[in-house]
C-alpha cells in the first residue's frame, strides 16, 4: 500500500531578509522530513529568486525603475524591521556567521539540492517587469491554479 | 454519496493594496475551483471595505481621527513597500491596466458575485470606531469563533 | 474510541503589538473550542515573551545592541501601521479599554491559563542574543522540527 507525502506550501511575498529566511528554513525543515515542499514567490518575495549580476534584457522604462529599486537577489534583500538603511541587515549576517547559523543564499542552495519546488508567480513576475532570464535557474513559472493544487492537499499552507 | 466542498479561509490583517490583492487573488481563484471561500476582515484589512465615501455617522473624536487616518476602501490603500506616499500604488495600478490583471475593487466585486463569504471581525470594527454604514454592503460581522469554525474545516488557511 | 483534539499552530514571526493581539485571541478561542494550541515565536516575535524588567546577563557589544533596541515584553509593542513613535500603540490600548477588549499582557496571560503551549524558537533567541532569563517563564525552547510534529497534524496553522 503506499502512503502518500505530506505536503508543505509556502507563499513567499515578502521581500525581507528575515521573513524569506523563516520561510527557508521550514521549507528545508519540511523536506528533511520527507515533505513535499512548494515554496510560491509572488510580489516582492520575487526578489528572493533574482539573480545578483545584471542581465541585459529589454525592458520599459516602468519596468527599469521597479527593477532598478528592487534587491537584486536574496543577499541584497532587507530587514523587516530595525533595517537602517542596511546596517540591520549586515549586523543579522554577522550572527549568522558567529552561531553557525545558514544565510539566506545558501538556505535556497539547500532547498534547490533537496528537491524543494521553487515557483515564481507569473502573473506578478510581469507586473513587476521581471523576465525569466533575470531569475535563477532551476525554477517553475506558474498561477495561482497550480499552487491551490498543491495547497488543498497540504498539510502545512503558509503566508509569508 | 454527498462530497464535502473543500475550504479555504483567509485572514486579511493587513491593509495593504498589494498584499489584499494576493489574498483576493487566492480567493477568487479558490472559488473558481469550487472552494467554498471566506475571507476574514481584521484590523486594517477592514479598509478594503470600507466604502468610498464619506458616510454621515456621530462619532468620538478619537474614532474620527482613527477614520481620517485609515484609506477609505479599496482604491485608496497604499503598497507594503515601495509606496512612496502613494506614488508606488499608482504605479502598479498602472502596469495592472497595461497587462490587464484585475485591480482591488473589480476583484472585491467578483469575490461578491462567486458568492465568497466576505467577513468584517465585529470586534475590531468596534475597537476602529467603524461603523456598519460606512462598510460596503453584502458582508456579515462576526468573531474569532466564527472563523475558527470555518477554518478547523478548511483545507488552505491562510493569514495575510 | 477515543478522538483526536484539533490542533491549532501559530508562528508568531512579528513584533507589532496588533498582529501579536491578533495571533493571541485567535489562540485564545482556539483553546475555548479544545483545540490543542501553541504558539511559536520567532525571530520579532521573541519580544513578546520577554520580562519588562532588565534582567542582569552578560553579552557581547552586539547582543546588548539588540536587546536595547527591541522593545521589553508585549507591552512596549508597537503598531505594525500608524504607530506615530508609540502613540498609536497609546490610543489603541485606550480604545481596548473602552471596549472592554483585552489587553496584550493579560491575553498572553490567558493562553498561559489555557494550556496553550508557548514555544520560543531557540535558534533566533540565540541570532538576537536572548538568554532564557530575559524570557518570562513557562515557555519551551524547541526548533524547526518541534514546529513542524504539531504543525503536520494542525487543522489551523497561521503564520503572523
Amino acid at each position: 500500500m503506499s502512503e502518500q507525502k505530506k505536503k508543505t506550501t509556502i507563499i513567499l511575498f515578502s521581500g525581507d531578509y528575515d521573513k524569506a529566511m523563516a520561510a527557508y528554513i521550514i521549507a528545508n525543515g519540511a523536506a528533511a522530513y520527507d515533505h513535499e515542499v512548494t515554496i510560491f514567490h509572488t510580489f516582492w518575495g520575487l526578489n528572493a529568486l533574482r539573480k545578483d549580476s545584471t542581465v541585459p534584457v529589454k525592458k520599459g522604462l516602468l519596468e527599469k525603475m521597479f527593477a532598478k529599486m528592487m534587491p537584486r537577489g536574496a543577499d541584497r534583500m532587507g530587514l523587516s524591521r530595525m533595517n537602517f538603511g542596511g546596517i540591520g541587515a549586515k549586523l543579522i549576517k554577522r550572527v549568522i556567521k558567529k552561531h553557525n547559523a545558514v544565510p539566506l543564499p545558501q538556505l535556497i542552495d539547500m532547498a534547490k539540492e533537496q528537491g524543494i519546488k521553487l515557483v515564481a508567480c507569473q502573473m506578478t513576475v510581469d507586473l513587476l517587469g521581471l523576465q525569466q532570464d533575470e531569475l535563477i535557474d532551476g525554477i517553475e513559472f506558474a498561477g495561482v491554479a497550480a499552487y491551490l493544487a498543491d495547497a488543498s492537499e497540504g498539510n502545512v499552507n503558509l503566508f509569508i
